[in-house]
């Protein structure tokens, strides 16, 4: 066997998400389709994230373990696998790593990027790609003030969609901006990792403090609770952009 | 009878252009049906433009007739037309015109954009929205040179589709820049008016300088040959950017 790292880009719209699940369409069993066909041979693909279903993907790694990859020139992957992938999947990047490497716990850093849509009446070329909110104006300068106290060392439990089996949840936090560029505001944020629904529920409840609502996010982190946070963003608007191994 | 201009924006994909025919969908008669259940009476749509089937328009202007019209408050026509229309077209803004003002007759410059793809591997975000040359290096200055030839006043029968029944093939091109950002490769013109396939033609021919074909555009032009310019660009590259009255 050999293993793979393997960078890809994918619009979510489509998929039930990345993982592999009965009966419905997924990144991940895709690919394997996708590897299968090209090595004729079994293929197990590992993601570095299960992304939900409508959540998209400017960068993606996973893995593919194989015995064909003993002897399969791997920078040939990308070419050859893109004319078996459908339209919305496109591998960018192939490189040898070694057996013991793993896409998830070996990633030290990622990074999402959240895309509002504000602009004055709804935008076909944004559909499916932001979350659309035509005609809103908010707060640009309070949603900043508040997710600066997300920047550290915290337990985000409040931050984390109930019913998550993850028991662990202090993560760190590199960096959470709040910009705004043109009809879109994008919430951008780094961190060592992230919990179930995380990123979409800071979106949720930074847009509710950027339309006038009240959150207090140090108190909000300090109540470890689901119900202190605001609502969850909707999937269409997230974007995985960055991995760091 | 009263007159509203209308400003919209759409992702020409799915359609078979903006002219209404029979049995296939067109951005017209969507609109033109979107605006007689809103006003419950016959509307006329006229276009500023007949777009080839999957072209884009980031600004598109149209006009409704309609007697309802005399009493519609004109200003709310976008808000609820929007409620009616497919998510691959928005109304932008709507403002009363006099009874003689058409949007083909009346626009007095033109503006459209092309983008190549031209990234390492093909890119889910830009499929059906750019022209997909992934890997290709294009000599975008040799392509500059050639663009400039074009501005000013010229016969563009070698850049108008062969059969096109238009006799004054004569416009005035104000500007014609190509330049790259990121991973895409634009081209910017801007004219009194284009003929039927003008700039897909133009880009084409672009094209091909940009990979070493040689073809020196002030021969082409003074060819008057469609025979003389290079292929046509397909249609999902093509952006209508600006119409100005």
């Amino acid at each position: 066997m050999a293993k793979a790292l393997v960078k890809l880009s994918y619009l979510g719209s489509y998929y039930h998400g990345w993982q592999a699940q009965k009966n419905v369409p997924s990144v991940q069993k895709t690919l394997q389709n996708a590897a299968e066909k090209l090595f004729l041979m079994p293929c197990a693909v590992t993601g570095c994230s299960r992304t939900d279903a409508g959540v998209h993907a400017k960068t993606f790694y996973c893995t593919f373990e194989s015995k064909r990859l003993e002897t399969f020139p791997i920078e040939r992957i990308p070419s050859a696998i893109n004319l078996l992938l459908p339209e919305d999947i496109s591998v960018k990047e192939a490189m040898p790593v070694s057996d013991e490497f793993h896409p998830r716990y070996f990633a030290k850093e990622k990074e999402y990027e959240y895309r509002i849509y504000v602009g004055g009446q709804r935008d076909p070329f944004y559909e499916g790609r932001a979350w659309m909110m035509p005609g809103r104006t908010l707060n640009v300068e309070k949603m900043q003030q508040e997710a600066e106290k997300l920047i550290g060392k915290h337990d985000f439990s409040s931050f984390c969609a109930a019913g998550s089996k993850i028991e662990d949840k202090v993560r760190t936090v590199y960096s959470c901006e709040v910009v705004k560029e043109d009809d879109l505001i994008k919430v951008r944020i780094s961190a060592d990792g992230f919990l179930y629904n995380m990123v979409r529920i800071i979106v949720g409840t930074l847009y509710e403090c950027g339309v006038g609502e009240k959150h207090d996010f140090s108190a909000v982190l300090n109540d470890c609770a689901r119900a202190s946070a605001g609502r969850t963003a909707p999937p269409e608007g997230l974007y995985l952009t960055q991995v760091i191994y």
